[in-house]
């Protein structure tokens, strides 16, 4: 995965086959399968060129289908859905080896002024200059493997939860995140760069409560579906508070969402599930 | 809309045409668009149609395009995403009148054993019979047009805030929901009406702590997306404690989230996004 900031940059600048048909290529890794945030934020990356530069991304919806390679690009066909005077929507197809991998959609709004209000950001959280990198919290609880963590070196992610990962905690985690790195000034990269962060750590809370360590290699786990909405203009190279909980686990299934809290605001909401399988006995 | 249950299942009872490629018929309404609820319903029964009788729809995500009409029938037009073992994928596209009006992707999933855990019911309401219908309610504050609320009577839908609408409250709304009369035995039916109720009252979460009142005249309101994750198995004709907050508005766009519990355990969670447009001056 891409380990500077200059390097995720160039993750999400897709090389354009023709109009609304995209090719994304393929970071180095140890990874066996494609990370999803590579493919919500690359897809993101396809859709958002092929609308106005009046309206930027406020939500967007995907389905991963089928685990994806990181040895072959990956395909994104954008299909117009709509294109109206405040709104245009997108569905996004990312094919991969004659295999349809993933769909997404996504909406873009022009901005509009409206009623305004937002939830507090969490004021119990130490600064992010007081907290741990999450590698290290992981590292020391032994819990996955260390070079999972070091895949993603083109993000500072810090460990901000009040107490021990897996230790009396509940189905929660906080984490500071930015890139390590400034971005040029492109609110599509920036919101691209949010989605690519927001698929790290987020099935993993679905795991805390049961004191299972976060990527434990017994599990099996994979992403099902991530929904994002996107509420207010962001910077992915500042701070992030990063709020994630897992109001549910059944049936094989962990359901989390997540909060990203900036200068105070909420400027996205997040939510995905995924499989979580226990080893069989 | 329909007035009684048997009248509700009707209405979710589709003509198959093809394979695959279902119409809705539509209901007697005074309402000048249809409802969206009845489109995520709708297509989540066309969806349901095609899957194996061994897995149940878990997730679903849809975009509302373009409003719909009550005078044409509505077709789905269901493709299949992809089949797997434990997992299928489907997309539901909605047409009428020429126009492509709402699409839907929807996952469906054999139970499996694994993690469970999930949020506690709020124990801070009152039971269901101490509660009014919210239509008073409603009424008795002046806000919204009380034969909006009786289009939806095959629904029994209680006020459970602690507060009055509109004074001093925060951006939220509790409601207990369930059909007015019993409905069969099939899940795919019952996660159907979830979806149908969830779409009543979550936008209008959103206008809450601004003191407009629900549905108000003067707002345009619509829904714009609608994401919806079913936990529990559920019966949509007991009573469900339906815990709505807004966490978010700006931009002419709200958000607002919800939860369904049946007897303490979450069955289901929701979000949807949608425009509240302020009336010009």
């Amino acid at each position: 995965m891409p380990q500077t900031t200059p390097e995720l940059v160039q993750l999400l600048d897709l090389e354009q086959i023709e109009l609304g048909l995209f090719r994304g290529h393929q970071p180095r890794t140890v990874m066996q399968r494609t990370f999803g945030g590579q493919v919500l934020a690359q897809a993101l990356m396809a859709a958002g060129r092929t609308v106005g530069d009046d309206r930027e991304c406020h939500s967007l919806n995907a389905y991963f289908l089928l685990p994806g390679s990181n040895s072959s690009p990956i395909i994104y066909d954008v299909e117009d859905l709509r294109d109206g005077r405040a709104f245009s929507q997108r569905r996004i197809v990312a094919r991969q080896d004659g295999q349809r991998k993933f769909v997404m959609s996504a909406s873009f709004h022009v901005a509009e002024r409206g009623l305004d209000h937002g939830d507090r950001q969490p004021s119990d959280v130490p600064p992010p200059e007081d907290c741990r990198p999450l590698h290290e919290v992981m590292k020391a609880k032994g819990g996955g493997s260390s070079p999972f963590f070091h895949e993603f070196d083109a993000l500072d992610v810090r460990y901000a939860s009040s107490h021990d990962p897996g230790e009396g905690a509940g189905a929660e985690l906080k984490v500071w995140v930015r890139t390590s790195g400034p971005l040029p000034d492109d609110q599509l990269l920036h919101r691209a760069v949010l989605a690519y962060l927001s698929d790290l750590t987020l099935l993993s809370v679905s795991t805390v409560s049961h004191g299972v360590a976060f990527y434990g290699s017994k599990l099996q786990m994979a992403s099902i579906d991530h929904n994002m909405r996107f509420h207010r203009p962001v910077r992915a190279d500042q701070w992030l508070l990063f709020d994630q909980v897992s109001p549910s686990a059944s049936q094989a299934l962990g359901f989390a969402t997540g909060r990203l809290f900036q200068d105070g605001q909420l400027v996205a909401s997040c939510s995905q599930e995924g499989l979580i399988r226990l080893p069989q006995d």
